[in-house]
């Protein structure tokens, strides 16, 4: 018997996304699409590719599911579960950054959905952080070698697709401006930081300095970062090293090819490439931020809590070109 | 028990998305890969989005297989089948144009694949051949209009992404100079004109005369066209007959909203719009140019011939943005 | 000495783009830059490309001038005409529409500001309606066989970049939805069409019927057009034809070879191509939408005005790629 | 009386440049373009954006120039100057990077042609090593700092447009490949490292450490580049020192704005914006790859080096969208 769920903040792009990834995925069915300002209207008014795949209108009067989705705007869902109890039996999915560094709210105590780090946790969880976009890149890029201890300090620059500023109409997500454009913003100060040390310190407790420069790129899915550090270790130890820590992680491959962003645009991927040259590595790694950085991951957190495989409804054809 | 099936020109755009779509299609195998030029090579090597999809090699050895797939340049099936045999027993499904209007290869009868027409006769075939991507657009855009002998003559516009070219480079697929621009190409003369010709003719034995006018965009993947004619039918009447005619087309979508590109990129959709002005009609139609255009509408020829639910591996996450 | 000008509606493209235009001209100088909604505001920190080229101050209050441009959404031209007097002697270029249909303002009777069929009567005038975007694209495409009265029937679809819409952020100018997408809009019912007809029948008092289908492109400058049509005459005929109509037009090229968008993306030059199959002949266009569809052909309708060269500040660089 | 010059290479992008640049330029003539490979033909064939601009012939025969620009891939200018002996008195402006590090050939003894750092120097010389585009981009970045010995190690990403790759068909320049995608390549080893070190040491002796790391983004023209350092100056210092070093550097703008990459599009410009947070700084920089990174800078050491204004011939419209 199938699962039911439901999608609170249905109307964005990482709800919507959750739509197309839930309509397909043979173990559940979805109940209730949830949005206060677009509620009585039909999601594929919304969004037009999903006419045939999904036709639910979406309400504001949430239901008793098996799974419930929080596609909040950050600090938001805190306010909606204590305006909506739900039951200790449901699944709570945050993809907002509500409970990613304070875990705990009420009676629940949020695992960081992180499968490549915390699989054993997440196994039958009922409550689940699931990670930021760039904080997925850059961590999965720095994880092996921080657990370590071969991590001091690292200098990272990563470029996102429109998507990760969200629907709402801005002068930078304006295609006139964006289009061949580059950018910088929230310099050595983006959100993801803190999020990105927390994991990197608690994986092995020693202190680490991470410079992140953000850009804004001229595509709307994807994020691609470059992270340059100090090492004595050889280019074959650090690639063994990565190839240890993900043997079992399904979608994560180091690759000894070059990377690029397509290669994972549309599917739950990551890609992780490893440079060297004298003391000095590079870490380069790719991923879809609203799939392996959103919504994706988000699936395959719900997989790995309801004790499904980790791959159940994520194996997608790459848009590749 | 899963069913085999071989690749004919693999390395290229439509062969490695066969390959995308059928390494997850429930029903059959990959057994082999063929390309001369490339044999040897990982297809992975050649595709990194393809690692963990598939890590097949190359081959220039066929196999017997139960369906063979052929995506080879056009006018090139003919000398593959005449130098390598293949079993009466195999289902060929050629997505070149060299049995589109010859319908007649040995022993073989070839049945042109477009399922929303010829559904009947590719039940059970052996010879497919499958529709060129203008052509397929424009079709699904004007064949209702066409059978009750509606249609005198029309103007279209088509636009068309850089994969339509194929992956030999050239000054038109150079992304300095195809980036942010537009151009035409084979006006009125391009060679899906009689494709189209010949099915709208024999819808009604009716005279048609389609001008047409291609277009190269400025994105990788999709078509868009649209078509204008004179009419005396109300724009209700349009639709309706349209959506009689597609009532049991489940990738065939007529919408009462605007139509974009980006509604059917990455999957095997068709939407088609109809918009009317005076006794002027305008039919606007949009496809993936890779799938419905192509791999996917072979993907869907073969689960009609093959007895299998139309839509079997072919349920694909829309991109969308 | 230079002449003075002044632009209202300085703070939106056709604005900026005068400006970026002007700074450069050897024969003006700005005097104001009008704008309600950003009066006080520096215009470089609305345009950072701006900078140095222009550091001018945005004012609510206009002040006499040689040179009048008038920048507003269409319609508020006569208003703020009717609120702000204008001595007689001042030359006003009005980029709007209210002027193109209806000619006549208080005393003053605009002359519209097509250089190729107008030269004599926009030289010394005072009142001029600078044609729209895909208007002057489309006229200039046919025009030469209009006023021999060749033309009866006339199919155009034309593609337009994103600043065709303007600075204001809506669904359709969203980067996530633009990129990569193409969508139709306004089908058959673009509010240019009356302003070609007016001039294709007034060069030859013979009926047009012109079935237009404008589309919207993942670009943000330039605009393209193919119109069909029927004709008995040679190509060599009609390109003789178009040679001899625009022998005097400096910035229209009748091509010979195959024409692209970005041939003349940052120029105030058009080019037309003719191609002819049977009895079906396709002229080609394509223009820079904000320079000969909108400011660029503004200097060129001032310099004529004011006796000076036409190309006056208008030797752009292409910018090519 | 104007000047004469050659283009040697004159097909290329950086060529090409150069004659949109030269034909508008009001002190030269422009006397030969020199092209092996397309002798013969029209330069507005192979780039039609030239058609009115530039209508001149490609000659594999070199006259006598007062100018001569080499625009050839690298290292083959020595090739050419030996086989093609150029008078003492003409100035050779050279684009590749066969005399940047090596100054020195037969009686020539070139500077190296940074405006910002070397003007005084570039004034009557008869031998330029034009810099290259990331070099450019890096380095006016960095020499303030360095000029006064704060610069120790820094890390630098940089992104370039598909015109930085030159006109070759590659697969990295394919369109279908390079469309919203985003990949590094010469990982810490690009060519241009070693020219910018020289630079930077020369300029106060100091060791200094250049981690750069360069990616290929999906536009055609531009390069953004974000270089992140350790220092205790203050914020307002730094942008003090960046503001004294460059007063006198009109193409040079050092931005209290956030900046990106389309306000230097099509222009000789580099804007500059440093952000700082605790002890880290990082300085952003943006150009067009083909003017300020090529040939708008030759341009630029022409004119300086002929005693002509700094800016003449380079005052370009911005294409801004």
């Amino acid at each position: 018997m199938k699962k039911t769920v439901g999608i609170v903040g249905a109307n964005g792009y990482t709800g919507s996304e959750l739509i197309r990834l839930l309509a397909f995925h043979p173990h559940v069915t979805l109940s209730f699409l949830y949005s206060r300002s677009n509620s009585g209207k039909r999601i594929s008014d919304l969004y037009p590719d999903l006419t045939t795949v999904c036709e639910m209108v979406l309400t504001h009067q949430p239901e008793e599911v098996d799974v419930l989705f929080l596609c909040l705007p950050h600090k938001e869902s805190q306010n909606w579960l204590a305006q909506n109890p739900v039951s200790d039996e449901t699944l709570v999915v945050d993809l907002g950054n509500d409970f990613r560094l304070d875990e705990n709210f009420e009676s629940r105590n949020f695992v960081y959905g992180l499968p490549e780090i915390n699989k054993k946790q997440l196994e039958g969880s009922k409550s689940i952080a699931n990670p930021g976009c760039f904080a997925t890149a850059i961590q999965l890029a720095l994880l092996p070698l921080a657990e370590k201890g071969f991590l001091d300090e690292v200098f990272t620059t990563g470029i996102t697709g429109s998507t990760g500023a969200g629907q709402s109409l801005q002068a930078t997500t304006h295609f006139t401006w964006r289009n061949d454009n580059v950018s910088a913003y929230k310099t050595l100060t983006h959100q993801h930081v803190d999020e990105v040390l927390q994991q990197l310190v608690s994986s092995n407790q020693k202190q680490v300095n991470l410079n992140f420069v953000p850009w804004r790129g001229d595509f709307a899915r994807g994020i691609f970062t470059s992270s340059t550090l100090k090492t004595d270790l050889e280019q074959k130890e650090i690639e063994q090293l990565y190839q240890d820590f993900y043997a079992e992680a399904p979608f994560v491959t180091v690759s000894s090819r070059a990377i690029d962003l397509k290669q994972v645009v549309n599917t739950n991927r990551c890609v992780i490439q490893i440079e060297k040259n004298e003391n000095v590595a590079v870490i380069h790694s790719a991923i879809d931020n609203l799939l392996k950085g959103a919504s994706g991951q988000a699936v395959q957190n719900m997989n790995i809590a309801m004790g499904w495989e980790e791959n159940k409804g994520l194996d997608l054809k790459p848009v590749a070109f």
